[in-house]
């Protein structure tokens, strides 16, 4: 096998908490050198939210899994001098503080470009580095609730819902990771790098592609549908027997299929349920017949019935099913790494990037905060241990 | 200016619906040639999604700007020919079938390394191409509701709830951007392309790092909170006396500043929310404390409380009120394409991926099917116009 995809690349990061340490977890599982330069004094703060395995936050362990650390007191000018001298060996800095942070450590895109021309630098935000709203503090939830998503999202009337797992967050990672490839694409052409801000409200918006261009064409502000899809129908979860069953059901040809297996054949030449735009048209009075006809077996009757048929549906799993899916087992998207002292593990979730020429991980747990010191000062750098020693003691790695 | 990231990089696009579209458009934003190759006989079945603007889907329109169109009938011994010839001058090829359909055809990664080393090949679906699930009919729900999204969703014991936006098509396209990309730099170093296999149900199960984790830690399975974060408190949103605020409160000097201004600094010396762990574990007293607490005052009136703080908090804002934000104005969120005969335009959401010294798109619309078989059968291949007509009568193109 050929080395990882990223093999060769290092990336000097400066992240917290998790949009940025997501964009660099999902660089390090691909295949490059992370290096996570944190605070002397309790480092990323992300290490001291619980709940804890082995001693080893799960929060932190999660997207920080197989990412060097080493310490480094930015605040400081022998830090930044430190700081400034790993620039000239890297490939790319990815941060995601408030918008001037970097520049008030004096280490913003300018200076580190002066540095090292094909260096990329990468930040994620709340909101961007430009805007009225560039200084506001953001959190996943608030940039769920300011971008659309908490508005779409829920069932018509009620309470407001964020999606259950941090995707104003997450979303912002994905687009810092998937911006920072395409620079490194095109520094292999220009031989340069180049500044990529990613603002986590604007990545909420992209995610909302559909609803944005509907309501530009019809003026219609999308609301939250529970399961329901907004433009293709029947798409949703229905109330079987005993639990739930998702139907989605978005081609002629399945509609069709279904309503003969279901025994519901007479809703095919019902003009209302006819063609998938006129099912959207009608989705209230096409919910109800449902909901009444699926309570009528169990979950386990529909699968059954369903199967066979090639028509798309399914269950509500819940994370313990998930994991043990055979689907999710079989695929390999669980990992077990070690953690703390190496002789314990933690299992967490794999990469979804499945190459077949090129490995990619993760394959080590979570660094211990200044755990590669060592290779970065004395090894990359060449300073000797004495001075080291009084950096550390001095407070500054 | 320099060239857009992925200038030079030419894609052919067998994707259809969601998934695979919006990868490619992610990649056409940043300035891949992306091809899409659809049937002769009504191509893209999402074209025929509505609502419809100036005569062209919403739904195809939004995650098909900035690419181009030529027909090709697969199905054909002459149209895979065709398809074999535009191979030799692609870096990738996408696609977004069922598992098989592509080996079926005579255009699987076999048939397609052998006719050019350097090609790489991205297939998402809806389970991946491996496992006992890899033949089953997946949408966007289906993974939502297998892949455990919808298990973290909604209110506690209430109905199920979607992502409101098509999240497990979305997040399967930007995994399948991602790889590609990281494919692409992999073969700078190796000269040679691989086969990337993402899987829609995967990536929910990657977006759910920090419940699996957590789950693998304490058995924990998580479930629906609201909008309540799963561990740190108080970040959810609150009813205030005219509509809600949400509240992202997550270090410990944001509370302390919180509960001064919010006139309850006897809570600071409350042992159950003096720390942020603690404050998880007595998260219901605190929620009934807070939510009469901020019921009486406005929206408003909390805005103009908190917004000197530095406290992270916002509004829940609908569609409407999104793309009129004024940071998302600023940020150039909103961009609008020609349509249909290039006399209307229509508004669409840009890239959130903003990079200093390189454009990014779109900066087209749509293409209408087989809008560019001249460009690539006669300008590419060097076809002449006659062959081409026939062709075209005989339904291969």
């Amino acid at each position: 096998m050929r080395a990882k995809p990223l093999h060769g690349i290092r990336i000097l990061d400066l992240t917290r908490f998790l949009a940025g340490p997501y964009a660099t977890m999902l660089l390090a599982d691909l295949g490059a050198e992370v290096v996570k330069v944190e605070a002397p004094e309790g480092g990323d703060p992300a290490r001291r939210n619980g709940p804890f395995v082995h001693g080893v936050s799960t929060y932190f362990l999660s997207v920080n899994r197989g990412k060097k650390s080493i310490t480094c007191n930015l605040k400081e000018a022998r830090g930044r001098d430190l700081f400034l001298r790993l620039v000239d060996h890297a490939d790319a800095v990815v941060e995601n503080y408030r918008p001037g942070v970097m520049r008030a450590l004096g280490l913003d895109w300018p200076v580190l470009r002066e540095r090292n021309a094909r260096l990329i630098y990468a930040a994620c935000s709340g909101f961007g580095q430009t805007g009225p709203l560039a200084q506001r503090a953001a959190y996943d939830l608030v940039v769920q609730a300011m971008g659309g998503t908490v508005s779409v999202t829920g069932t018509p009337g009620g309470e407001p819902v964020r999606v259950g797992y941090s995707i104003g967050d997450l979303a912002g990672g994905m687009f810092t990771a998937m911006g920072l490839l395409a620079a490194l694409i095109e520094r292999g052409n220009s031989g340069r790098g180049q500044f990529l801000d990613v603002s986590m409200m604007d990545c909420q918006v992209a995610l909302l592609e559909n609803a944005v261009a509907r309501y530009f064409a019809t003026g219609e502000v999308a609301g939250p549908l529970g399961t329901k899809h907004p433009v293709v129908t029947p798409i949703q979860a229905y109330p079987t027997g005993d639990g739930y069953i998702v139907l989605a059901i978005g081609e002629e040809r399945q509609w069709q299929r279904f309503c003969r297996v279901a025994g519901v054949a007479h809703l095919l030449t019902d003009p209302r349920f006819q063609e998938k735009n006129a099912r959207t048209a009608h989705r209230e009075e096409l919910d109800e017949i449902l909901r009444s006809l699926t309570a009528q077996r169990t979950t386990a009757e529909w699968t059954q019935l369903l199967e066979p048929t090639g028509i798309a549906y399914g269950e509500i799993n819940r994370i313990n099913e998930v994991v043990a899916h055979p689907q999710i087992q079989a695929r390999g998207m669980i990992a077990e790494v070690p953690v703390g002292d190496g002789q314990e593990t933690a299992r967490l979730v794999a990469s979804p990037m499945k190459l077949s020429e090129t490995p990619v991980g993760p394959d080590a747990g979570p660094p211990a905060l200044g755990e590669h010191n060592r290779t970065y000062y004395q090894e990359l750098l060449g300073l000797s241990a004495e001075p080291c020693a009084e950096l550390r003691q001095a407070g500054i790695i």
